[in-house]
């Protein structure tokens, strides 16, 4: 046991992304140094350090990805050799018999069967492995939303098909994949803050930290 | 050029280290990950994480280690094969004359001549490559500080000395160097500051990074 006393107290704000429409918001060159706590990835340059929230990062990157697929005029989509088979509850069912024809316009392809739903066809972009996820969890989603504003359900479904990705807890990030992952959110419309507003990205100032070091003269 | 407004103003209170004369400060266990700025240590836990000084680290473990040595009763010391000879200025070895063999209460063992002193022993654990700005380093502090008490003089000498060695600019250091530096402030008695009294340690609590990401619940 320690006696560790250390003590300090660090505030923060971090201001919410108000990144207007037209403004481009450019990540700064940073080097990578490595993984904290399996979640956040530490970076530096000359103004400071930063930490990026692989998750938040992640879910950014699949959410702008799975908008811009699904907004496009021609719905890449794939035809199931195997068609998918996933059950869900009567209940359930019934309430999606009116809707059977809708889940097209989201490029999937399925046929109502007695207890089940068979799926024969859905976008060719959904990840391998998480194709009955990404499924059910647009079911349920669809249902929920009883199908208003497509263009609402698609940046709602984009968000939680994003999302259903980053349940992973803590894992460990290579460089390159580190490297990779700052490349995507690069080309992304807004790098700051995941779909539902979190920030992806804090720095540290360098004033800040030899601030903390009374290091400023 | 980027419009990277990302603002955000982090305060932090490192509080002076106040530690009590019997309390026992223990650093607590971290893994290493990365130097940052070719000047800061990055270190976690599940705390949290830690920014070191390297340069303070540095310094704060010859300190003690130089005071500790000057404090023992058999000073160690080595004869020179070559003597060093020191240029200093007739002014300065006028004044010097009145405490040639005071040197000898410090390791040193010098004989004054025309125009330049002469070396004989010094203390064995003067670094190699750093004798010469040791010895006149000691001089003008002994100069200037009269030869007044002999202990509080030593303690001036381990502070100058130590802090002689940090001089030399950011510089890289390997995670196995990292490692031994963490290893040897870990022996010391006040590891959380160094002799001058600026931080060497700053810790980033978990929760105030769950903060920073809006991640508390």
């Amino acid at each position: 046991e320690t006696s560790y006393n250390h003590d300090q107290e660090v505030k923060n704000n971090v201001k919410n992304d108000q990144v207007k429409k037209d403004e481009v918001v450019v990540i700064p060159d940073m080097e990578y140094i490595g993984q904290f706590a399996g979640t956040y990835l530490i970076w530096q340059n000359e103004e400071g350090l930063y930490l990026l929230d692989q998750h938040a990062a992640a879910e950014r990157v699949r959410y702008e990805r799975y908008l811009s697929k699904w907004l496009k005029k021609d719905l890449e989509t794939n035809e199931l050799l195997l068609p998918l088979k996933i059950e869900i509850s009567n209940d359930l069912l019934i309430r999606l018999i009116d809707h059977e024809t809708e889940f097209l316009d989201f490029g999937v392809d399925l046929e109502i069967k007695d207890n089940f739903v068979l799926v024969k066809k859905i976008p060719n972009w959904f990840p391998e492995g998480y194709e009955e996820i990404y499924i059910e969890s647009m079911i349920m989603s669809l249902l929920e939303n009883d199908f208003t504003s497509k263009e609402s359900l698609i940046d709602d479904l984009a968000k939680l098909l994003a999302c259903k990705h980053s349940l992973k807890a803590n894992h460990y990030i290579s460089s390159l994949e580190a490297n990779q992952l700052l490349s995507d959110l690069r080309k992304c419309k807004r790098p700051y803050t995941c779909p539902h507003g979190r920030p992806i990205i804090v720095d540290i100032n360098m004033n800040t930290i030899e601030h903390w070091f009374n290091r400023v003269i």
